[in-house]
């Protein structure tokens, strides 16, 4: 037999056309009958196909696209669905279905459901899928998104130190299935406390009689605690190249184990997000979102970026007498802010890049800061001399020149500090390090441009 | 036996407090000393650990430093080194050494190296180390970095359709080893092409009778090709959750294998790459690079931002007779430029991010800009609004107030239009959407702002 679908062609673009069909030909676009045209082209898709095949279609539609996906199929696309996709689909649906669909969740994805629905429904939607009880999703919900408590799950597969590999086949053979991502087997003591791990590969490549104790590693055990955060995980799957580790309680007991699809899931979402939050966009926007929650979405940004530009304007309005003065000053201040706020960006990303590193410690960070310094003063004196240049070709005035660099050197000093301290503060006050940045700093660096160059401008110009 | 060194402890701290403690004691910074001591503490760690201690530590002790290094550790320190701190490493280490490193690396990690060392010297290293004949370091070299072709490793296990699950499990045994992230063999037809797919934990589970053509996947197989980017594997890796999947070539024949591991690093490394390339950084910059080195890193975009700031400045100067009759207009012209920049760039980034998760079709996309310019208008006449307010207060001028709301309104739906639609050019021209979106995007936007709100001005005030 030959490979048949393996290329991953985008099969939204059906669904698409059908829906641009459906209009063209001014069929009423009736939702029971897009709910049977979509279900069609869903049975023969992987989940995660479906979720973004809902993503790409406008709400009106979606909740009856939604309807169609055959049910076995509907809990696992919940969970493939984005943050602001999600929440809406919850709300339409009837409380006894989605508690049908819970009760077909393992726990962790129960917890990650319940963390999008209303608070006053929760309690309710547990009691309804039979949940209240289970100690599972009591300890999925007792830790916070993005940590690995919230990310585990609880297939761990487990054997004793004292088993044989012969042992542990044979009940891995009566039990017909392992989970998923189940690259080695954890080995417990006497006590249920972690001994070893046992990859599969050992299980399968050593003779039946061996004891596990003789082929399991026991050293160098990569483990994590539920209340580490999912950034430090995930540095260290890439780092260690993991597979799957296990989560371990305060007493070295199995709690449950974290793989590697979580934590791909995790970097794939984070990367979108560091951006966004670069540019102050908060969280994960639907594009087909209403207008309002989109505009709440934005707006923090942009209410801080407000104040920021009238603390410029008000600062410039300080020097309204000196523009009067050399109403060459309103045509330059441009060019000192716009420079300054890029070099100031550039090493604040650097810096975040680096503490992402964690290659920033009380020990070299003089070094770093020295380097980074002496960059932004040779930076300044370059384009400030480039600027000057021009300057003095424009307007024949040396002094207005001589202003120019002086202040782009300022400047440009002051923003790479700003660019490396202020990533370090937000790190130290336990926020992401790139939470912003761009936005402050931006604000911040442009307003000291304007007030440095138009300051220096009405003393000696 | 209790898990030992599970908990991730960053041990470049000690070779930093090493260091330190040499400088301070008064000690010559001898480095062979150096070597020794810092052969000490490498000979514990992971080679990952080692790399990421090697770049916190100045340039003029990395290399000493590097010496101490178990020689049979060097080749996989060199692999876990990022793109900027390897080149000198490589130059400074003697021809026969290196060839000698390269002789001990799989094909794949041999090309990589290649890549970063001159041209000249690279035919000489691959005779030296008696990789001129191999076809799979040609297969390596025969693809552009970031494509599958130049990622996938060449071990993959395979087996015939017509073996039995006992028969695969005794050759295992005698072979004694798997290599890692082998979560699956590859089943090849009469003909060598892939047939299917036999996961470990079937080889596990079955008996060993079992014909492996009864338990193998023959449908819905998930492989790449060789020129296939590795954002389109990344992203397949994610969605469906794969641990190692087939590359094969144009007669499907099994070409080699891409394993989760490579995608991982590759999205850690592409994730803060992103960040960087927004600012207008080039590329990885290590943070302790020589001022030259780091100064041409930043250049590019700074001499885009120059020849920006320039035109800016020329705009302004355009309506310097303006400004003098009004100079009001000099210390609102940076709120229309600050906030339609910032708006602009919101848009961008989510355009970025819907065109990486192919949220956006030649079906959908008048949907996409409709809302996009719906919210900019809304945003642009809200806070135009506020800052018309402020502006009234201060300067009790209706008619500039007027001048200021209409200049945001048009800004905003400009900056939106231009967030969404640059984006999607770069990706026409087959160049990273993001690239320098930032940059370009709010120089543009900028230019905009001072242009309309000042001509705005110049006509009606």
């Amino acid at each position: 037999m030959q490979p048949s679908a393996g290329e991953i062609v985008p099969p939204k673009q059906q669904l698409l056309l059908l829906l641009a069909r459906m209009r063209e030909s001014g069929e009423e676009l009736d939702d029971g009958a897009l709910a049977r045209e979509a279900g069609a082209l869903f049975a023969q898709m992987h989940e995660a196909d479906i979720a973004d095949t809902l993503e790409a279609v406008p709400p009106p539609q979606r909740l009856a696209a939604w309807r169609g996906i055959p049910p076995e199929m509907q809990a696992e696309v919940l969970m493939e669905l984005s943050g602001q996709a999600r929440p809406p689909l919850l709300t339409e649906t009837a409380e006894d279905s989605l508690a049908a669909l819970l009760r077909r969740m393992p726990a962790e994805d129960v917890a990650d459901m319940l963390r999008d629905v209303r608070a006053a429904a929760r309690a309710r939607l547990i009691r309804l899928a039979g949940l209240a009880e289970d100690p599972r999703l009591r300890a999925s919900l007792a830790f916070p998104e993005n940590t690995v408590g919230a990310l585990m799950d609880f297939d761990a597969v487990t054997a004793r130190e004292t088993d044989s590999v012969g042992e542990i086949r044979r009940r891995l053979q009566e039990r017909g299935e392992l989970p998923g991502h189940c690259d080695k087997l954890y080995i417990a003591d006497g006590r249920d406390r972690l001994a070893g791990v046992l990859p599969l590969k050992r299980l399968l490549l050593n003779p039946p009689e061996t004891p596990v104790r003789d082929v399991m590693v026991g050293e160098n055990l990569y483990f994590f605690r539920p209340e580490d955060g999912v950034e430090k995980a995930a540095g260290a799957f890439e780092r260690y190249d993991l597979i799957s580790a296990p989560v371990l309680d305060e007493g070295n007991k199995i709690a449950g184990r974290i793989t590697v699809d979580e934590i791909l899931e995790h970097m794939q979402e984070s990367r979108g997000r560091g951006l966004l939050n670069s540019a102050g966009v908060d969280g994960e926007e639907d594009l087909f979102a209403s207008l309002p929650r989109r505009f709440g979405n934005r707006w923090r940004w942009l209410f801080v970026n407000f104040w920021a530009v009238l603390v410029i304007s008000l600062v410039v309005g300080v020097f309204e007498d000196a523009i009067m003065r050399v109403v060459a000053l309103a045509s330059l201040m441009p060019v000192v802010a716009g420079m300054s706020g890029n070099a100031g960006n550039q090493t604040a990303t650097l810096t975040v890049r680096a503490l992402a590193l964690d290659q920033i410690s009380g020990l070299n960070w003089r070094a770093v800061v020295r380097g980074e310094l002496l960059l932004a003063l040779t930076n300044g004196l370059v384009w400030g001399g480039a600027v000057g240049g021009f300057a003095f070709w424009i307007y024949g005035r040396w002094d207005l020149s001589a202003v120019l660099v002086a202040s782009m050197a300022v400047c440009f000093l002051a923003a790479a500090a700003a660019g490396f301290f202020f990533p370090l503060l937000m790190k130290k006050l336990g926020k992401d390090p790139a939470l912003g940045a761009s936005v402050v700093l931006t604000s911040a660096v442009d307003t000291l441009g304007f007030l440095v160059f138009l300051g220096l401008g009405a003393l000696f110009l």
